[in-house]
């Protein structure tokens, strides 16, 4: 087991980049919020990836938040590379415009977190994307908090195709 | 509903910091991987925490990784400052040694990356600590991948006193 696996399972998004007309997506566990205000986040993303060049290129990238009945997907989009196939074909969602940066958002995430790169960082085999987080759409599980009692978001168990969901109980310490 | 907490719900862990004589921990939401090779995560600090204090004193600090049953003092953790109070004393888990760092592990913890910092970050509000891993002890949770079948994860559904954890499903794409 890879040491960083102990910090699994962890939340499965995908991330966006490039335009409306030529857009690609990947599947990133590893993105973390950073700052309430100004409010960014940070996504890891390896050195050899599609995705980095377009990031680097545009600037700009939009953070999705798919639920488990887009596992299909966000495994498609993990494991194919968009410097060889065009993805788009092969995935099932829908890209459509986002609000204030070119890289799109998918019509059937619960949300879509449009980011403005602020800063790059190198941390051993990735970079570490740091984003302004301009402008959001979601849908209704964020309708009022994120709403684990109807809505199964994706936690992947650990590096592998084994995912699992959220419990829809309610703890308050 | 701040930007952020369309990435909840997110997994939460336990930053421990100083040293075994005299222990501080906090709970975070903003812990991600982020290198491979070598093996190297990044917790995110806000600026005003009594955590970021010991973790620049010794450059050294521990993720640990707790179950629900756990909540309660993970509660605590979160929401008391080790600046005012010493939270070892409010809180039913045990600081042992740690193999390679100063900094404690917890004993009821599942797993603990006991990590170096290598690099520190300003993000906003936060200061963003890489540690490279160092060590990993762990518990029956992570006998081979993280069990999700017969542990609960904690997770965080929001900013608040409101948790959830892992459903025992497994799904494969």
């Amino acid at each position: 087991m890879h040491v960083l696996e102990y910090l699994y399972p962890m939340r499965t998004f995908l991330i966006t980049s490039g335009s409306l007309e030529n857009p690609n997506v990947m599947t990133a566990d590893w993105v973390t919020p950073l700052s309430m205000n100004p409010p960014l986040l940070g996504v890891a993303i390896a050195h050899k990836r599609h995705t980095k060049k377009l990031i680097d290129k545009y600037g700009e990238f939009v953070v999705s938040v798919p639920t488990i009945e887009l596992l299909k997907d966000v495994w498609i989009a993990g494991t194919l590379s968009g410097a060889k196939v065009n993805k788009a074909e092969k995935l099932s969602v829908t890209f459509v415009s986002s609000k204030k940066v070119k890289a799109p958002s998918i019509k059937e995430c619960q949300a879509n977190l449009e980011c403005k790169v602020v800063d790059a960082v190198e941390t051993g085999d990735h970079v570490f994307y740091i984003g302004e987080i301009v402008e959001v759409t979601y849908g209704d599980a964020f309708n009022d908090k994120p709403d684990v009692k109807n809505y199964n978001f994706i936690l992947h168990i650990s590096f592998g195709n084994s995912f699992t969901t959220n419990s829809h109980e309610i703890y308050r310490a």
